[in-house]
């Protein structure tokens, strides 16, 4: 990949600890990967950030941007009113075509807003999603779609989820056939709620290998590549997920190292290698799908290394062109789903 | 509360290990807690399975049923056809009033179903909820309340299952003034979808102790007592919290037992220590709230031992008269909106 001419945005006045966690992250991608970086931000800061710790001689670039949004602000507000904040600048450089992606560790939603707005959604998608990557506890890794870009959906919209999760899967995790779940609480079609139901059926006739329902544990038993759900429900689902790795991870530091300091040498490294393995901060982040763009959310509390990853994931996306063929996908099931309906009606 | 002459029906042909694990239990809860025990199932096995591992003198009895519901079966069809299941003779021994509880590790939404046709629902309960009792894992334990008992909730419903949390939170695990939460996806009343945006105004106008919308995370943070959600969603978060714990837990045999067998009796005991406190079965089953009677579902997989702190709960669950309490808080609730909506028509 480092042959092809990269260039990817990170918004560096996104993530909790910002701008230095982004500064690092991205010399590390720069350093280990080859990958370009534009750091969008108060130009003086990150010049100064940049030369605290980089060696110079890496192929990043600093565009100015003079606003940041923060964690708490509505997203509506922040994109209506701060035009010239750091994640509007970054995702800009996409849409002129002088970046392939953007990394964000902002505000999800503020960052999601601005890329429905500012790139545009593939003609074939009605609404973008967000798509989790789940740490592969079961073996592999399976994707969440939604996690939190819509409430509310429409039987419709999880299927395009599960054609776009299929696409990610394929081409970004190197599952040659991914099978799509959608979640629900039972494996029988009559179990679940009226959108699990009808979404049902749109799934089982789509051209996806899909697998019928699977339950919230199929996450983790590595059973499933993609499971498709209305973000609200994936938004919960991914919260309890982190919230339980984390008290997990509290306990395990507790019995083992806290209790024990004596023996910690060897402990210490197992717990923290559980521990990095149940971080869901540590997968690179969740590509927003369906934007004309590559665009990666990361937590706010990402580490320099998740900065990282999630830089090398967008890059990666972007060298495979995933958009492209999402669109061409959805094209296509879009013209059968349209023929099918012409038939039903001309036989009527 | 062994100075109670207490009496709980235990649906002996329930879980995966029937009727063992159920017999076991009940000796255990017996023996240990003084409780009266009325196993139900086919006599002969019953007498035979506790002939083997009782010393008599014990307070259990059986109660013949000659037929079981399995898991797979469809609950509305096992409710229909299987009149003498052991799952519905035990429960028609609380409608009866010789048994103050019933305890089954069955099919769950054939438990549900018996458990409303037979004991029927409180006065001022449109429906019943089950409650899941999470793991202390952040301290304190979490109630969530609907796991699975009502999908497509209306938003009267979720204020009931607050209702409900808390007084189970009070009266079983002894918390003074309940902190009853939403489960959406952002702390601010406007995030979440339709059905949480219009439960959060009534919750908000309760007597509860209300703390607005919390996230999956907080259901192991300490911060709150209750949270409330439609079951849909309930089940996925209990399914998944599950589903991930499993998952550590291996990782932790693995990693800590299977990898260093030598130095495995001391971390032993802290592997499996830690795996015990993320064991969902291990909390004694969901209660089964808003049914004219104590009912508590446990797990299939449940242990001798969680089938004993089944009975326990259901025990002091009954001698606590939680029911009771529950409904007249809930008639006073209705009663205070019936006369605000009164005052409201009159004024108008």
């Amino acid at each position: 990949m480092s042959s092809l001419p990269l260039t990817i945005a990170v918004d560096a006045m996104g993530g909790d600890h910002a701008p230095r966690r982004e500064v690092e992250g991205a010399v590390l991608a720069a350093q280990e990967l080859g990958i370009g970086i534009t750091l969008v931000g108060p130009e003086e800061l990150l010049r100064e950030e940049l030369g605290r710790i980089s060696g110079g001689h890496l192929p990043i670039e600093i565009v100015h941007a003079s606003e940041a949004v923060t964690m708490q602000e509505s997203a509506a507000r922040a994109v209506r009113s701060k035009r010239d904040s750091s994640i509007r600048a970054a995702t800009r450089l996409v849409r002129e075509g002088r970046a392939q992606g953007v990394v964000s560790a902002g505000n999800t939603g503020a960052v999601m807003a601005t890329a429905k707005i500012v790139l545009g959604t593939l003609p074939s998608v009605s609404r973008p999603a967000l798509a989790a990557i789940f740490p592969p506890l079961g073996g592999t890794r399976a994707l969440l779609v939604d996690v939190g870009a819509n409430v509310d959906c429409k039987p419709e919209q999880l299927l395009q989820f599960g054609v776009m999760g299929a696409t990610l899967s394929r081409l970004l995790l190197n599952v040659s056939r991914p099978r799509v779940g959608l979640l629900s609480i039972g494996a029988e079609q009559i179990k679940g709620n009226e959108l699990t139901r009808e979404a049902y059926r749109l799934l089982e006739h789509s051209p996806l290998h899909f697998v019928g329902n699977v339950e919230g544990r199929d996450l983790y038993s590595g059973s499933v590549d993609v499971v498709v759900c209305d973000g609200f429900i994936g938004n919960v689902a991914l919260k309890i997920s982190e919230g339980l790795a984390e008290a997990v991870t509290r306990m395990l530091r507790q019995a083992f190292l806290e209790a024990a300091p004596a023996e910690s040498a060897l402990w210490h490294s197992r717990v923290e290698d559980l521990a990095r393995r149940m971080d869901y901060s540590e997968t690179g982040g969740a590509p927003l799908v369906g934007v004309r763009g590559v665009c990666t959310i990361c937590h706010g509390s990402s580490s320099v290394r998740a900065i990282r990853s999630a830089i090398q994931l967008t890059a990666e996306f972007a060298a495979a062109g995933i958009n492209e063929k999402m669109e061409a996908e959805l094209h296509r099931l879009g013209s059968s789903a349209e023929r099918k309906r012409r038939a039903a009606t001309h036989t009527a």
